[in-house]
């Protein structure tokens, strides 16, 4: 059995070159530490840290918004094809990951954060990526550091791919009860 | 049938007065209208909202994230308990709102306004209100007008109960057709 | 504030005319009670609930499959779009249900009663109407009383329209603690 | 990548020992066809399903109701722990299986066999295991082949778990089109 899933999240297309390979050499590290790696199942950054995962052995699972299994990349090994669109998959994805990797990011990778911040999922995000990965940092509250005002969650930041997995890793199981998700 | 249905999104506790009294007031205004108003069911500028709009013999319509109608407002005139939730429960206001109008606001408000701009859903922020509210438009791109480069939709920003109704109102109709929802 | 709210759940289409005549005096007498009426927003049965309910000054909630309000019928006060497909908009129309009347009834339907005894909501059965309304009491375990060996609940079974809206009502309140839900 | 997913579903608790048996020989045939397993993860007749298929070197998954993969038997490879409840977890079961076997079963069992049914997905039920795996012939239409008189699909019965998993197997690739789903 699997006894840790991070999650790597991040934009499907329209992502620079050095994000991909960032992207992948976090899903080598996942892979590496024996960690399972979770993702939204496409392209461009997950694809990327699906591969690496893959090249290194490693366990990938991709939640899909659609019914087919087929839009998923050909890294992944279990893809659950909800049909529920892509905020239920955000959801799915964020609820299946222990600690979260966030790499660049439009406005779906947004709401995965914010999901990961309401449910109190340790989230990592590697700050040279740009999108909101870096954004988050300039302009949530406390130097990037909480979502809200209440303070729920500290959110971190990594200047490379193997602090993030580090973080990751050392973060999972310090999550608190659930209590406003 | 009602034909217009408008959100109200804000935080249940720890709202200054002034907004609770802005919040009352939309809701006034939604009722007179003609609208029904939709929001999460519970405290804070819900219930500022939902007060104002029973008292102009508008229809107020609450989703709740429990099974219990009991943790509801008075001022709801249909109590949705989905028991789902807080981030579900959040999706379903969304989806039930043809426009949504943002007071103050922590994490779940944004989330909310996270999903109303996935959705197409036009959103007006109260700008004075404070809260993701005003760091929306500070934080998100372009002036806060679009929450990712791909600038699916505009957010708007109005400074008084009136122009944000006004703006909600004149924006129904406009919701593109979904794509990446 | 709405205090009692009965679902009303039965075919969309192929619907014999006696059985939709059944389903406008449920709809009438939910009304005349004080009910707010909860269904699938949609035709046939759903439809002429709403009608009886609507032309006695009643409160009708539809709960709709997909992402348009046109999708609904004229009868329908209000109206949540989720966007969810069959499946899931079922499940929300049982949650938003603090008892439930079955009328004939297709595969949906009975995905409705299996939904409402799995939440110990309070179901009865019209059993005249035929389809899976009377199917249940012929199939299910002990004369149709329950739906598993646990006995988690008792459906009950009307031979006409006033008797079953009498025994929702009577029934409300009634509900367990949720378990396996 | 894994090419086709089985679910198996089926009680939790209070199974006869030989139906477990079953469950066990049929985790073991689905994993030597190179098939994953899906299943809500927990006990009974998916522990032993999942025993069966890790014996034998296949890879299972288990879709949880609850928030912590504590609660999922020892068996399964990826838990997804979704903390919807049960109803959404049976869900995303069907929506994560190609093909369903389906032995014994309380009213969860059922629920799934529905959702099966309504999303097109080839049911196969071991009619020998008993509970709703043997009522659903002597109680659906045409000898059990139909839920609803509109026949949307047929649903098998096997004699052993070979044939279960034989039928399950061959008819994957035979889902229609989802229409009403």
């Amino acid at each position: 059995m699997q006894n840790q899933y991070i999650g790597v999240i991040g934009s499907g297309d329209d992502v620079p070159e050095e994000v991909l390979q960032d992207a992948e050499e976090i899903g080598t590290l996942i892979a590496k530490a024996g960690a399972a790696l979770v993702c939204g199942g496409r392209f461009g950054i997950m694809e990327a840290a699906c591969r690496g995962a893959k090249a290194t052995g490693g366990l990938t699972i991709g939640i899909l918004p659609g019914l087919s299994r087929e839009a998923g990349n050909p890294y992944v090994d279990v893809l659950i094809p909800t049909g529920l669109g892509y905020a239920l998959r955000n959801f799915i994805t964020v609820r299946s990951s222990d600690a979260i990797i966030m790499l660049h990011g439009e406005v779906g990778t947004l709401s995965e954060a914010v999901l990961a911040y309401q449910h109190g999922k340790p989230l990592v995000a590697l700050r040279c990526s740009g999108g909101w990965a870096r954004r988050l940092e300039t302009t949530a509250l406390e130097n990037g550091a909480h979502l809200d005002s209440r303070g729920l969650m500290q959110i971190h930041y990594a200047d490379n791919p193997s602090e993030a997995v580090r973080l990751a890793l050392r973060l999972i199981g310090t999550v608190p009860e659930p209590s406003k998700i």
